[in-house]
C-alpha cells in the first residue's frame, strides 16, 4: 500500500490533520521557511523557532542571535528579520538564532508532536523531495497561509511536492489535488501566477522584491532542514 | 471602489470571515445545495436548515416533512434523503421542509447572522450570478466541505462564481484567486476533473453517479433560494 500525502492549507485547520507519528512539511515561502533554508545553507548551526515573541526575546540571555518578523517587518531590537539575504551574512555561520515569524513559526508550534518536522521552500524542493522519497511515514504539508486564511504561494509549494512525489504517495483528502492542479497551472511562470496574490502585493509595498524573486527560485540549496525535538531545526 | 468578494475554503475557518452585512453564498454541490435547488425549483413551499438532527426531527410535530442525510446516507425515519431527484417529486409542492445534513447545514448554521444566505449550485450558477451582480453588499462563499475538510467540488463551484463575477467583485484575499485557478483548469469537463475526489469515490460507493452526473449540470433551474431570517429557504 502506498504511503498518504496530505495537506492542511491554513494552521487554523490543524485540528482535522493528527501528526502523531507523521512527517509534517511546514511551509511558509514568503518568507520565513526560506529564510530557515537559506540560514542553514549558509552554516548557521541551529535554529530555535517560537510562536511567540517574548520567548523568543528571551533567548538573548543564553546566547542566542534573535530573529523577528510581525506583519512582514523587522520587530524592533532584534539582530536579524525575514529577509533571506540577511541569512547569508558569514558572520552568522556556527549561530544559534531564535526566529519568530507572523505565520511560519506559528505552523511549526502547531505541528508539535510529529515524527519529524521538515523545512520546506522552492529554494530547497529537490533535496526535500529527495529526503521524503526515502522516509517511511505517511505525510503532511501544513501551510503557514497569512494569520489563519489560505495564500496562494504555500498552496502552490505543497502541491509542487505533491507532484512530484505523486509516485510514491496516494491522497489522503482532497487538498492534495486542489494544489496540485494549481502548481500544474502555475508551474510554468511562477512569479507570474503570483502577481496578484494578497501577500505579494503586501511585500511590494514593503519594497522587498527582491526577496519574492529569490524565494520563487526552486533548488538554490541541497539541505534539509529538520526539527525532531525542542523546535530547533538543524540542517 | 468594487465591491470584494471573497471565498471561505471549509466551515472550519469561519472564525476568520465576519458576515455582518454581507451577502453569503453557501455551497454543498454533493449534495446538500443541489437539493435545496432542485426542491425550491419544482415548488416546495419552504425549507429550513438544521446543524442537528433532534432539532429537524422535532419539526415534525409543526407539519414539516423531514429530510435527513449523514455521511452520505438518509437518515432512518426520514422522509427524504439527500438526492436531487427525491425533491422532483410533484408531491412536494407546497410543502415545508426540514433539512439536516452532514456538512451543507452545518454550512448554513456557521453563516448565520449574513444579510442574506443565498443556496448556490451548478444547477442554478447563471441565476445566482444574475443575482449578485444586482445585490449591492460584499460577498462571501462558504464551501461546506467535508467535515471541515477543503473539497474539490464545492472549491470548484467558488470558482465558477469567482470567475463569472470577475467584473464586478475584487478578491478579498487569495483564496478566491485559488478557486478561480481551480475552475479555470477544470471547466471544460467537471466531472472528468472530479473523477479522483474523495467525495465522488465516496458516492460511488454508494452507487449514486446519476446525482453526481445532475448536480454538475449548470443551468438547470432559474431559481435563487434565499435565507433571510431563522434559516428557512425561499425561492
Amino acid at each position: 500500500m502506498k504511503r498518504t500525502i496530505d495537506v492542511c492549507l491554513s494552521p487554523d485547520l490543524m485540528h482535522l490533520y493528527p501528526v502523531e507519528g507523521m512527517t509534517v512539511v511546514v511551509v511558509d515561502i514568503l518568507r520565513a521557511t526560506s529564510c530557515m533554508t537559506t540560514a542553514i545553507a549558509h552554516g548557521v548551526k541551529s535554529i530555535k523557532t517560537f510562536a511567540k515573541l517574548p520567548e523568543c526575546l528571551a533567548c538573548r540571555e543564553s546566547g542566542y542571535l534573535i530573529a523577528g518578523e510581525r506583519d512582514g517587518k523587522k520587530v524592533d531590537g532584534c539582530d536579524l528579520g525575514n529577509s533571506p539575504f540577511e541569512y547569508m551574512n558569514p558572520a552568522l555561520r556556527g549561530k544559534d538564532i531564535a526566529f519568530t515569524t507572523t505565520n511560519g513559526t506559528q505552523a511549526i508550534s502547531r505541528s508539535a508532536g510529529a515524527a519529524q518536522i521538515i523545512i520546506g521552500s522552492f529554494l530547497n524542493l529537490s533535496a526535500v523531495v529527495k529526503y521524503l522519497e526515502k522516509t517511511t511515514p505517511n505525510l503532511l504539508i501544513v501551510c503557514s497561509g497569512w494569520k489563519g486564511k489560505v495564500n496562494l504561494e504555500d498552496t502552490l509549494f505543497a502541491g509542487a511536492l505533491v507532484e512530484h512525489l505523486a509516485d510514491s504517495f496516494e491522497h489522503a483528502c482532497d487538498a492534495p489535488a486542489i494544489a496540485q492542479r494549481l502548481y500544474q497551472a502555475g508551474r510554468r511562470d511562477l512569479k507570474d501566477f503570483l502577481k496578484d496574490s494578497s501577500h505579494i502585493k503586501r511585500l511590494k509595498r514593503l519594497n522587498i522584491e527582491k526577496d519574492i524573486d529569490f524565494c520563487l527560485t526552486a533548488d538554490q540549496y541541497d539541505v534539509v532542514p529538520v526539527i525532531r525535538e525542542n523546535a530547533t531545526i538543524t540542517g
